[in-house]
């Protein structure tokens, strides 16, 4: 994994490609490695869909490894949904393959003079990219299953859906799951419409032939992981919770919290949340008789295993098991409370290609601006169908809440800098609120998920509902998720080494003896700091200033059932955050 | 000319106002009113449709004298279309009534609590604030027939159409001309949706029974108005050319300078401009035989009278005659060269209330998008009955150039802080390519109209293709405006004040001898300064950098025909513009 793909669609005469070494970006992986391109080499005022802008598709530093968990891959560039710099982070398989491939990166540039669809192949012979009209305005799935048609079966797709094409400020990219279907996205920020914007429909992926990557250490590594795995195992949330329901199981959790966003952020707890609850959902999906929802990992070597299918009422696949965010999404936080409906539009939002969090934090607010009533899950099915075929009610949508809100004056819109907050109201989370308001990413759970601590009692203990320790709490964890978002691990792992200290010794061991260099936990802390320093300079020098760290006025205002809470944390004390 | 109205639209129990005095504004009038109050009461980071913005309508400091040309009035808030401060101008008659009944300003404060549209009738009995649904998604044209038919022949209206009620972000205040007719618009800003926000659909005005406001010193007044108007009727801008062909007497100016933007900025010349040129539009209306264009003031007092009435082919009224800016706008930026089609678009905006030029430079934008082909003045005319109608395509219409480019996904948006560009192209008039940048209120041209000097060798000689001299030019043109634009004189004076001298000592004694403080040259540099720092400091704390002082990337990179220029004012040099 020593070199990186870079790819000039706009070059005279169609794409060109080469591949060169790390250079300076050595020692750089995921997250880490994307965002240093990014604010090394995007100017930070280009138009997002402009010929300056780049997308960086990197895996992890342990990517294409055997470690366990390591097959997560960054999306980076600058986000047309935020303005900002953006990584979106995606299981699937390519990340694993790519690594075994020896891409640290691919890099997508300059903008295609004619409006022409490409495809990209890359094996181990090398890389090929081909014109392929016939793709045109494919969803995901059809896609994928032409790419295998073409390409044999084992190949795995990194592509978008119409939402992509149509460069859509909700669009993701998709990422093909272990069975290959394009359920796994690099979702938030709009990272899709740069990839239409750069003219690539698809990028097939073989890694025939190609071995595991080897480590510095390959005794310490394999006893590392050995105890890593072990740790995962013996930990509640990672070893039980996770792969028995499924990321929805903090939907009891949340709701009993009062931190569940109810019909757009209007109050924190959904009356019929158990009937879209991990727990009913893995009752349903046994009795269908499908696969269980306990038997998944969204890519080749997770040991967690927190994915699943979901069946239909006749047993036909119709969606992986939608994830928590998604069920919220889509489900409580547009007051609907059928799972069949939710996993439909989980499809569909796989399909063409969206970021389930923002079409649904949208959808909300459409429904607040009496586009279609809360409950309506017929309505938010017709509501998706638009996006995908790009009609002007679908094109709003498609660029998500921030623009819905503006298109349909209304005030009440939980966005910052532009992205729709996820599943846990700022104010009954209120440490989860300072990610949301300070993340370089705007409004993103993953970057700092100080749920952990406020709500599960993991890694200590914070209390949500009040503004005192939030600070260096979201700190702590944005600057720890930042490394690990870089290693290509799966951000879960969290729960466990936040709370086992023997399980974080082992992570330190496994990529130090993974790169010959020994790592330490201020190795990770001062690691999380560069990447995030590098982000932050980007986004200032696009025009963020310390207003932009900020929740809408009425998290401050308007109080939340059932604690009656509004955010409390301060302007100053928001402005804290990255002092580091 | 000493108080203030504030009617707060968000009392308990409904709308509560009450009159105050000048306090700590004393002294400040239209545009220097207006930031001063928004400057001061509103927080920077309030959401603009929420309860604490506040709509102000400002006559300026010579409103309801006898000051020739001192009727313009200002309206200021927090603006939806920018996300910062905003003054928008209007012509029309509520500025001379307002004075000369005695308010400096009307303030809406608040947020109606129920879904209730309100109108205000002020007399010199007083004020009442009554609600009227009937007045339900009207036009313009219809709210004022019906307060005519209510409050009898004598009043005036201020209100806002369907545009302003969608709380579009190109949505106007409209002013009743003196035909009481609403054609004059504070068009910039989205200012309509404010109003809309606060839930008042129209003030209705009646001055019967309030004579003009008395100077200080009324014989110095009476011959520096006088000299004044002498200077405005010798000079040949304000004397010939605006009353003869009207504003659009520039037409065939910009075009033949290479800086007429044709088709969404996409070159500098339109080749069939002259079909809608100002002396063509003369000749059509005269041969059609209704009042000449040459005719009309647009407010009591004008003496340079550039407005005119546009009759269609039958001889039955159509819409005033349309502004150089809206020809331009829905002519040439839309490829289109028929005035017919032109002038029922200008009627529609108007009924509608909606901004021409933000609608012009949309619906270009939704042409570069493949929405409509350049050319057809059929479907021009069909988007914007879309926006009257609020449909999904005429929401994303109605909210302007930079959302619409957003949800389609276009790179070629000509905006600056989300505010679209008037009807110059930057390139080839480079100092007003510095205003759009700099201007606190996005992309305006009147801000600092660098187009007199540039082009028309008034008041100075700067070629307009060299980025020499802009910036001192642009600052320059922006205090004096600032300054002006508090007044209530019309801009077009600053023709005369800036090639003769005699006309500028005119203006200052007419100011001196009102408020009986002599003014001078130093002390309008000094206002100007006040104003635009009061302005420039609410932008900062709403988040705006340097880098919002930026033309889009475009505009750099894409050469102009015919003179194949690009602009050429570097960061650096835009970033000494308000150093002051």
């Amino acid at each position: 994994m020593d070199k990186i793909l870079r790819i000039d669609m706009g070059a005279d005469g169609g794409p060109q490609f080469k591949t060169e070494p790390m250079g300076d970006y050595a020692g750089f992986g995921g997250r880490g490695l994307t965002s240093s391109i990014i604010a090394k080499e995007v100017p930070p005022s280009c138009h997002p869909l402009g010929k300056d802008n780049k997308l960086v598709i990197a895996p992890g530093l342990l990517s294409g490894s055997v470690a366990a968990m390591s097959g997560r891959i960054s999306v980076g560039c600058k986000s047309p949904l935020t303005g900002g710099i953006k990584e979106s982070n995606s299981g699937g398989q390519a990340s694993q393959m790519l690594g075994r491939l020896g891409y640290a990166a691919i890099v997508l540039e300059g903008k295609p003079k004619e409006k022409t669809l490409y495809k990209v192949f890359i094996n181990k012979d090398g890389v090929e990219v081909k014109e392929d009209n016939s793709l045109c305005m494919l969803g995901n799935y059809d896609t994928a299953d032409k790419m295998k048609a073409e390409y044999g079966d084992k190949v795995h797709c990194i592509s978008i859906g119409p939402a992509g094409e149509m460069k859509m400020s909700a669009a993701s990219v998709a990422f093909t799951d272990m069975e290959q279907r394009p359920t796994r996205h690099a979702g938030r920020g709009g990272v899709g419409a740069v990839m239409g914007a750069k003219g690539v429909k698809v990028i097939v992926i073989d890694d025939t032939g190609c071995a595991a990557r080897t480590p510095a250490d390959p005794e310490k590594f394999k006893a590392a992981n050995k105890e890593f795995v072990a740790g995962l195992r013996k930990h509640a949330v990672t070893g039980e919770g996770l792969p028995a329901y499924g990321t929805n199981v903090l939907t009891n959790v949340i709701n009993e919290a009062g931190a569940y966003p109810t019909n757009n952020f209007a109050t924190g707890q959904f009356e019929t949340a158990g009937k879209i609850s991990g727990e009913t959902q893995a009752e349903l999906e046994n009795a269908r008789g499908g696969e269980g929802s306990a038997t998944h990992g969204c890519h080749r070597g997770c040991v967690i295993r927190c994915s699943g299918t979901f069946y239909d009422k006749n047993g036909n696949f119709l969606s992986k098991q939608p994830e928590y965010e998604t069920v919220w999404a889509h489900g409580g936080n547009c007051g609907i409370d059928d799972l069949d409906k939710i996993a439909q539009i989980d499809r569909l939002d796989d399909d063409f290609g969206l970021d389930t969090i923002e079409m649904g934090a949208t959808i909300a607010v459409a429904m607040e601006a009496g586009v279609a009533e809360f409950g309506d899950a017929d309505a938010a099915i017709k509501l998706v169908k638009e996006v995908g075929q790009g009609t002007p009610l679908g094109r709003i949508l498609g660029n998500g809440a921030a623009v819905t809100g503006k298109v349909y004056g209304i005030e009440r819109v939980p966005v910052v800098k532009g992205q729709a907050m996820p599943a846990y109201d700022p104010r009954a989370v209120q440490g989860q609120g300072v990610t949301y308001a300070t993340s370089t990413m705007g409004a993103d759970h993953t970057a700092g998920y100080a749920v952990a601590t406020n709500i599960l009692g993991i890694g200590g203990s914070v209390d949500p509902l009040k503004p005192e320790g939030q600070v260096d709490l979201s700190r702590n964890l944005q600057l720890a998720t930042a490394a690990i978002d870089s290693t290509g691990m799966c951000v879960f792992i969290a729960f466990a080494i936040l709370d086992q200290p023997e399980t974080f010794q082992a992570l330190l061991d496994l990529i130090g003896s993974f790169s010959g260099s020994p790592m330490t936990a201020d190795d990770v802390t001062a690691f999380g700091q560069t990447i995030m320093k590098l982000e932050r300079e980007f986004n200032a020098k696009a025009g963020f200033t310390n207003e932009a760290d900020r929740l809408p006025d009425y998290f401050q205002s308007e109080p939340l059932a059932p604690h009656n809470v509004t955010f409390a944390v301060t302007a100053e004390e928001l402005d804290q955050v990255h002092n580091y």
